[in-house]
């Protein structure tokens, strides 16, 4: 994927000073760039990165004129931070959707459908009866199970593993590794000790504009559905239990885990390395810190939680600095104990 | 998967009322089941539902009479729970060993044998000199390393990978993304501050019936071999580092971390994100809670664990109600040492 | 790979006793070894293991003399352990790098390189424009995406998945599962609740003589590189985030995850499940208690942390042990307020 600067300018409404003609192929910082990045002046404050800059273009706000004898080609628009940021979206979009058609060998089953702009790549496996809609996009020595629903503009990553009956939205990535569909964890306790396997018949549901990232997992429900609603962001290995729903554009960091049959609601922002206990409700646009262990139902909207188990986090704050002077309360509690025992002994006697 | 009502019905002894010929190819819960869906109705009180059902067929107690037309067929038996339970099992069990035969590409090395029933995906990889019994499944992008052997009845989910040497039992399922075998993390600081690997030998050894979940690691040991004993059931995302034993019949939630050397007893329960150091011992019936990390050797059988560092359970529940009125103890104590500040000066003076 | 006891006993310079021919392929422990094994005899305090073992051979040091009829062939060495230690690693370089030739099915892209003595395994694909190095294992199933560069004598374990971009050194050992180079974790939030993502077009930079264990994730950054040093160790099922630097010879254990741009120095030792937050720099030779959550920056050298959020190592332990007295000292503050509150009125009219 390579633009010419003049190429990149006409898309950008800009104008060229310098070569029009040099190949760029990627975006960088101004101070780090090299001849076939392109990069971005908006801050005056820091023209003198310009003028030692190894990028092959910079873009820079109309009416601007360089001092010195410059290396990078200029690309001149009104705004060029925007500029820079529409053209960082546009070449990460070109990228991602930059593969197509069919490597050999991949395998595919009977009975399935792909969209057209599809690419599957080489050692690819996509099981019978699977629906897979336009441009998806399915890398190398990834694995759709049987009866599998892919919407458009879906990218599965290398190695990823769907199992059967899972259905994906649109517009969602999914990183390498990632495990969805998985048996739930669910054992019955016998009388001799050992345990008997809970059949997992449900599947998991991925609604439109999911990202998750590598090396999560996200099991089946038992019955019914695993969910994950619209816009949700699930960071890398993460663990989604059977049974449960993450709500609306909820954001879930590396790390965390979540329970069988929790809800977790809409807009909530969930740390690194926080667990929550099964079948517990989180309320809308809550907030868990990291590493805290959430063990009961949140029913506010909008609170935030700290510690394992999790508690108020301005409470968890006060309580933990009140923690760290523990060994210094200790010895104010004794010295005081000291003090009343040395009260006269006229006094010591009237006390029982 | 695809059996008649009828045909159900006379694998559970019951009765039909209703169109016998309907498809059903799958198990739902009443009130969200579909036509092709079988559901069950136990309970009385859910009669309700069975109106509005839209469930292709229905399990009822024999005797029972639909008091309103109704969509779904029924199957009249003596238990409904009992009935539906046992469907629940013999499907889950048919679906899981339905796949048979060699899927193309896939490899197999030299000298390696299969066992009849054998399921091969596509771009499964089988080493040299591997030993595989009956009926076992090994799904697409598995990876099943040299001299390797595995027992009867065993599912090796899609992208599992088995290090060379490992050996698995019998009715045991791995799902994807799990690595059993991996190098043990050992390596010795040299004076330059540079680390020397220390060479990882050992292999792994899982036992019958045990389940491992997806995405989770088991490192080989350094000598001799990490061990997963009979019937443990191992969640997604855990890590069981080199040396490792696990006893029989105990279950790790996901996320659990168990470092190198440490033995963990039978019939244990191990929450999520809990992490135990190496080098312990575990007794028997021990139940660690979620997020605990344990630091010592646990000797007593059936003692349950909290805290990081834990210690007993039912004391850090006192202890952390303690914790959370912290502030207020520090207000409690100014206050005293106020009030004795306060006494009389006469008493002040006999203070010292 | 099977020596014979005299092949063996010529690498170490050593004297056989007893049968030279027999066939060796293992290395074990005295006490379990089995006859195509071999084992040593350093201390003469196990010298009854001897008797009893079923080792192919032992190494034992020169002028030992058996007192009974033994199994073990013996080779007499002056140093049994530094013999023993040297096989050890001498055997695990051949047998980590005993893989050779291509596989088929295999994927290599257009004007991809690759070095002499390469192994690339069935399934395994390598994209367009791939340089690889001398002796490079590649393992089944594992992926390599376009423009990756890879130095020489590093294996890559089965199903590994390696972005495009991504740099790898020399003589490093790279696990199964582990995914580098997938996109960080960026998504801005905007006004409607959604979130628009923040395109990832950095890479991952892995220098030499660095070991991964299996199932981590290592992010690329935004822009410009996540980097990890030289020398650097990390265990299985870690997550590293975007635009990360790991600093030389540092060594994480498994399920630990360092944020975003934070910079964890050199000889730093980062422990199980351990937390760090984004940005954050960490000093050389730091040790982080396991399961600790790091929340501020550390400049100091040479530090030990632990608690979350964590603080100074010893005054983390001092304060732990109060903790755990805390329900005692809530008691002793009630009887002390008892008391206190039980002085003879004449006083209590005073205090006010």
């Amino acid at each position: 994927m390579e633009f010419s600067v003049s190429q990149i300018a006409s898309m950008l409404g800009g104008e060229v000073v310098g070569d029009g003609t040099r190949k760029i192929n990627n975006l960088g910082k101004i101070e780090t760039a090299g001849p076939s990045d392109i990069s971005f002046l908006s801050n005056p404050k820091y023209e003198n990165y310009l003028y030692t800059s190894q990028a092959g273009a910079v873009i820079a706000k109309k009416g601007f004129v360089a001092q010195k004898e410059i290396h990078p080609s200029l690309i001149l628009v009104d705004d060029p931070y925007t500029s820079f940021t529409l053209l960082l979206e546009q070449y990460h979009q070109l990228i991602s959707f930059q593969k197509q058609g069919v490597e050999q060998p991949s395998f595919i089953g009977d009975k399935s459908e792909v969209g057209e702009g599809i690419y599957r790549g080489a050692f690819s496996y996509i099981g019978h009866q699977v629906k897979i809609g336009k441009n998806v996009k399915i890398y190398p020595n990834a694995y759709i199970g049987d009866n599998v629903t892919i919407g458009d503009n879906t990218i599965i990553y290398a190695g990823v593993k769907v199992y059967s009956k899972t259905v994906i939205g649109s517009h969602c990535v999914i990183h390498s590794g990632t495990v969805i569909g998985s048996d739930g964890f669910g054992f019955a306790p016998q009388a001799d000790g050992t345990y008997k396997t809970i059949p997992q018949l449900g599947n998991v549901i991925i609604e439109d504009n999911v990202d998750i990232g590598a090396n999560t997992v996200i099991d089946c429900a038992t019955m019914g559905s695993t969910i994950i609603r619209k816009g949700v962001k699930l960071d890398n290995l993460i663990q989604i239990a059977h049974n449960v729903e993450v709500g609306k554009n909820t954001v879930v960091a590396a790390q965390a885990g979540i329970s069988g049959s929790a809800k977790v609601g809409e807009n909530c922002v969930v740390a690194g390395q926080v667990g929550i206990v099964g079948h517990l409700q989180i309320a809308n646009k809550t907030t868990i810190a990291a590493q805290s262990g959430i063990s009961k139902t949140i029913t506010e909207e909008g609170t935030v939680w700290m510690g394992s188990p999790a508690f108020d986090h301005g409470s968890y704050l006060k309580t933990y600095a009140a923690f760290k002077k523990l060994p210094d309360l200790v010895k104010q509690l004794r010295a005081l104990e000291e003090k009343v025992l040395n009260l006269p002994a006229s006094l010591k006697n009237n006390e029982y």
